[in-house]
């Protein structure tokens, strides 16, 4: 590739022309954003005609941000809250938090650290644009999440003598022996109808470069190779001993080991890098919410039943701050977020097929446990800074903290991580287990990664969403004809109801979705008022 | 893949068998790591037989590296420096700051926000371990530098119409190409030499996930890219749009656009993911050695002549702190880590080898330039947090901020750099501009990138590393027929006196070099003593 170089006349020449150039194009437009979404921008909402009021069942991210939009717009709003906090799955365990389980398992967080485990929603990815357009407006503080690190380990039993391989080493070794073999077939000919001539000269040149082949196309061990998939002895200062590059792995065991399918994690539009977190944990987008809204919520309230007519709604509930006395609250339109497992044990008035497609929706389960340690081994030791570890193992994958980077000390890593997957149901194995049986699970076979374990192990956690009593599950688990037959259904305004939350949206269990449920239904919420 | 999940009752069986079993083999060994250094844990020097007097030349990173831990092992220790800081190179410029060039042209600083250029070092890979374990031991706070941003632009003026196009798609649409045209040559028989039945079935089954091909092994535009590239529309909430599947490049347009070449940025072993940076600036790794030897350090000293006998060396310089008055401090031994584009211009007694090592290396030149905004337009209307956009223009690179994200109001990007790199001679056209001059350069053709610096520009700060007083260039540019003629000379210890720093190392440039070349000298010093 050439450049060619301006001289230093010539530079300034241009830099003259500024002033007067119109801007090439406009950046939104070209950047593909406008057609996205309406709600780029945030909604716009035109306010109740005279006093209205909007009651909304569930204090977590779908309900609290409903309800600061519509305040914002003039609604008189409440929320009912069964549990005695805030942010629903949008949570964060810490140290000396306690939980009891629907088995009636204490779940105690001991952690001595500031470390943390996010038993929801944990990464951020970029064109969840609501969830950072709100960060700003709510100042929540945010920092990069680590979701892609090259030296963290991908793992299988059964290959390479279970030896963790570095995901760096497995993508570039991929790349490069892919690289090689194409060469070689476009070098045979065997490309010549699918490729011209002009772009076999770039395809060549470019395979070269992307898998670091030698001057024969060919995927070894060279100073070049080095350069880019590391050393067996490090470039050193003064008089150290030589540098030496490392060795690629040969294409056959690499094909066999089933290692190219844990790369496929980091292959998707939701984990492109960089991914980000808020500071200090996940809730801090519930509180950045609940700094604007926490006013009007009300805790403890256990809802039971939902009666609407034309003109508005009553909702009872148990108060749990008058010991269960049941009471009732009227409004002109009720949001309703409450989990599908939990509405549909519930008494609603609603049409018929709302009524079905909140009883056909089933919830995915999923589980997490997170360790701490005395001292961050995964850096001072493995260099792994951020990021996760791939395993076969059913703890299946090691999330290590993307935060108090090269601190001494206790920290925590999330040490087990799985939601439901067609093919594996180790979600329903861990469920069965107790807190402490799925803290020795997670080091039983984290160790096999990280012999450190044995050594280092403080105290865990860990957390099983189909045992919390206020969600009977994790997320609502749609399938494409599920979407055809219900989705619709359950999102539209029925009478003076109407749904959100993330199974209201096309983005399951991500906080994007919960968001942008409630912004749409406070949208048409709001047209419907000023129809 | 297919897994096998083990019943409640076997991984309860499995997870009793933990505290019996003895590790499956030790993290370290297995690593890798044992033999890439002696210094993996430090140095371990034995000190002085006796009061010795080690003066050091210089206080930047291999200078207070070497001072802290020689007094560690009990020497006795001075530094002198030109300059009126600590640190070198290795420093941050902020809003108030003041410096003046070889041409006696004045920079200014006057960015309002905590933004700031890192003029040297800016970015720290996870294997420079000894810039970790100093970090560690000196208390120095460090957040992730965005080194691959899947959302920032590549760039051409040739390509595209000179429309940026998104890294995530130029790289996954190379993936997708490539993959589409092996699986082509496989299932053509073009490699039935070259793979064996067995593994060609394995490769089929990884291209098509890996580059996400449809069922005809085409890489086309289905619902699998959107999950995977990117939509047109997002998935949204509620009733919003439905969402649409991006269309992927074709390849030969993406073959003749150069963009592939910039891909190459990010596939080097020095740029993987995740990289780190201190928190607030780079000098925050200066002022860590500061904390620790500062008081050792007089400041305002121009080496002017180094002698050495038998027994000791004397250094001739001109204090500053006493109107320029000539003065001599005799020593043991001396470090020097002077630059040797500067060294080279003092009286040094030495071997004549030595001398003409001193003489041989030049200094690459570089340059950066960086602009405060009004507000991080990259990242409310690009959706860029973080990362590097490269472009065919002579800015090279637009670097994003990794730090303050998604906050309001002003904000700093380095908006141009290069190194000297074979075949473009940017540096030197860049280095004779003004700073004016280079201001307004980076916002000529950043704008190409970004319109938006037309309306959100507020002020700017650029560096020339070959217009710096005190190192006439930015760091030691050797060759392979220059280290084999005079590497090993330079970093000899001649008589009394040894070098230490970047220029002393196989990883110039790096703090990482001037660090394990301080290590080296230090250890090598003090064997000698002790011989």
């Amino acid at each position: 590739m050439t450049f060619s170089t301006p001289t230093r006349r010539q530079l300034l020449a241009m830099i003259g022309k500024v002033a007067g150039s119109a801007a090439m194009y406009q950046a939104m437009t070209s950047m593909g954003f406008a057609a996205e979404s309406e709600y780029r921008d945030g909604v716009s909402l035109q306010g109740p005609r005279g006093g209205k009021k909007v009651l909304i069942l569930g204090a977590g991210i779908a309900g609290m941000c409903a309800a600061y939009e519509l305040r914002k717009a003039g609604y008189e709003v409440k929320i009912l809250e069964y549990q005695n906090r805030h942010g629903g799955r949008v949570m964060t365990i810490r140290g000396g938090d306690r939980y009891t389980d629907l088995a009636g398992d204490v779940i105690d967080c001991d952690f001595e650290s500031d470390g943390y485990l996010n038993p929801g929603p944990w990464r951020l990815p970029i064109h969840h644009y609501a969830v950072f357009d709100y960060c700003r407006e709510l100042n929540i503080p945010i920092e990069p999440f680590v979701m892609k690190n090259d030296k963290a380990y991908l793992h299988s039993q059964h290959a390479f003598g279970g030896k963790p391989q570095r995901v760096g080493h497995v993508e570039k070794d991929i790349r490069g022996n892919v690289s090689e073999l194409l060469a070689k077939a476009v070098n045979q000919g065997a490309l010549d109808e699918a490729v011209s001539l002009e772009d076999r000269e770039k395809l060549l040149e470019g395979l070269r470069d992307w898998g670091v082949l030698d001057k024969d196309l060919r995927y070894r061990s060279t100073e070049a190779l080095g350069e880019y998939r590391g050393w067996d002895v490090l470039p050193g200062g003064g008089l150290m001993p030589e540098k030496e590059p490392s060795t690629p792995m040969d294409l056959s065991p690499l094909l066999q080991s089933g290692l190219w399918n844990q790369i496929l994690n980091f292959n998707s539009y939701e984990h492109e890098s960089p991914m980000f977190e808020p500071v200090g944990g996940m809730d801090g987008i519930a509180d950045g919410f609940h700094r604007q809204v926490g006013s009007v919520i009300q805790y403890g309230a256990r809802v039971t039943r939902i009666q609407q007519g034309d003109d508005g709604v009553t909702v009872s509930y148990e108060d749990g701050g008058r010991g269960g006395e049941l009471r009732q609250e009227s409004a002109d339109w009720c949001i309703c977020t409450i989990p599908l497992s939990v509405l549909a044990q519930l008494q609603v008035d609603c049409s018929d097929k709302l009524r079905k497609a909140i009883g056909a929706v089933p919830y995915a389960s999923a589980f997490k446990v997170a360790l701490e340690f005395r001292r961050r081994f995964w850096e001072e030791d493995d260099w792994i800074a951020g990021g996760i570890s791939y395993t076969d193992l059913p703890i299946v994958q090691i999330a290590y903290p993307s935060h108090g980077f090269f601190t001494k000390g206790p920290a925590v890593i999330q040490a087990a991580y799985d939601t439901y997957t067609a093919g594996r149901n180790y979600t329903y194995t861990w469920s069965s287990l107790s807190n402490e049986e799925r803290i020795a699970a997670a080091l039983h076979y984290g160790r096999q990664i990280h012999p450190q374990y044995d050594t280092e192990f403080m105290s865990g956690v860990s957390w099983a969403w189909h045992r919390v009593p206020w969600t009977l599950g994790c997320y609502g688990q749609w399938t494409e004809d599920l979407r055809r037959a219900h989705y619709e259904t359950l999102c539209e305004i029925d009478n003076r109801l109407v749904l959100a939350g993330e199974h209201c949206s096309h983005i399951p269990a991500w906080i994007e979705g919960a968001l942008l449920s409630a912004l749409d239904t406070v949208s048409r919420l709001d047209q419907r008022e000023n129809a």
